[in-house]
């Protein structure tokens, strides 16, 4: 019996029962985990208490990124709704998007008033925004060199006039061990991006399909942006974590 | 590619990786955890800074536990020493029996005077205690129907008279979750004890072999010891986990 067979079997949401089951429990520590597997075996855990942080307990770089939301926005990939329930809570317009029924499910829980369950092709054309949110590191979304661009796109079309992209993420050349040195050099021998992490995440029996998660330089971000009305208007560094402002050039 | 394949080639040893690393890096929270997985692809985290807790951390059952401990012991499975390095701080004398290297040298970074590494068959017959403490659950390495017994009657063959064996285990008939009920049923219909279950420990890219971990309620744990000379003298309950104190009759 091995593992891999009996997972790919199941299709269940992972991310949002993770989620679903912390929100639901009570928020205790050290009970809930995401576990995220690298197709290279490699594998890390976190508190999903985590998710669920308000602004006291966050990171710089989040608050940073926060004080950064203008007009209408749009958090995508909204997962507990950590960044949306206080901006609405502090009288901001914001939409949660996710393609987690389970975490939408969760942030109107948390009191979240607009949710869109898809992806950022499936919002109607008519919408539009002055802000989108790439926190919690989604500038990962952009997931690789083809997709990076189209998505860049679709925001574009989405935006009012002056919006902005409010993201964070992580330089992969900054990652500390050989584990991610040698993960990097194997992407570019197999002609990915260096930091396209192929990803998965498991939760008690479930697990999700696997997908890209990327990883960028900010010169690669800016390659990325190129042709999309996007460019680089503000960078914030952490060591390996970065925010930074996008506008429409 | 897959996980499976990769994780196979590699035999080091993550459990002890995991303690050294925690250790080394001064027990930062929400960065190392112990991530376990079940052979039916149940996965399940535990933050690692709990294996070094001290014991106004520990819950109840482990504080009922050290008040058992007498004369010279032997912690079976010794970790992170978090009960062999209090217990000797206090004065007591105790020796941390480990199959892990890396836990020993993280026991002895800790100030642990006395080490083994091996199983308890490897330890010669002309050492004698007084307890033998299978704790944190590890009346777990009870393992099966077989290996139980003969475990038992090993730690009988050290022991000094009047000698007991402090132990924590899980009734595993009390576990919440259909999850849990079905993988039970399975082991009964593959000739295994219901709460036999398989579970490798997984680290950043390492992984142990596959492994039993037996979770058994009192009455199957009364059952393992006979005919071994041990029997359960105390019981302690909380919820599905449970503390018992067995001695030579």
């Amino acid at each position: 019996m091995t593992t891999t067979r009996l997972l790919t079997s199941r299709s269940a949401d992972a991310w949002g029962q993770l989620l679903l089951g912390c929100h639901t429990a009570g928020l205790p520590r050290d009970t809930y985990f995401e576990i995220c597997e690298r197709d290279d075996g490699y594998i890390s855990g976190y508190d999903a208490v985590g998710f669920f942080a308000g602004p006291g307990d966050w990171p710089e770089l989040d608050r940073w990124a926060f004080t950064r939301f203008r007009g209408r926005v749009l958090d995508i990939g909204v997962g507990a709704g950590r960044f949306a329930v206080p901006f609405q809570d502090g009288g901001g317009e914001i939409v949660g998007l996710d393609v987690s029924a389970d975490t939408l499910d969760v942030c109107r829980r948390r009191g979240l008033r607009e949710t869109f369950l898809g992806t950022v092709d499936d919002v109607p054309q008519s919408t539009r925004f002055d802000t989108f949110l790439l926190l919690g590191r989604n500038l990962g979304l952009l997931e690789s060199r083809d997709r990076g661009p189209r998505l860049l796109s679709t925001l574009a079309r989405l935006a009012r006039p002056g919006a902005r992209i409010v993201g964070t993420g992580m330089d992969p050349y900054l990652l500390d061990g050989a584990q991610h040195t040698e993960y990097l050099a194997q992407n570019r021998r197999r002609g990915r991006m260096s930091g396209q992490m192929r990803l998965r995440l498991r939760h008690r029996l479930l697990v999700t399909d696997w997908f890209d998660y990327l990883f960028t330089s900010l010169p690669e971000l800016e390659s990325l942006a190129e042709g999309t009305g996007w460019q680089v208007a503000e960078v914030e560094r952490h060591g390996p974590e970065y925010g930074v402002v996008l506008t429409l050039g």
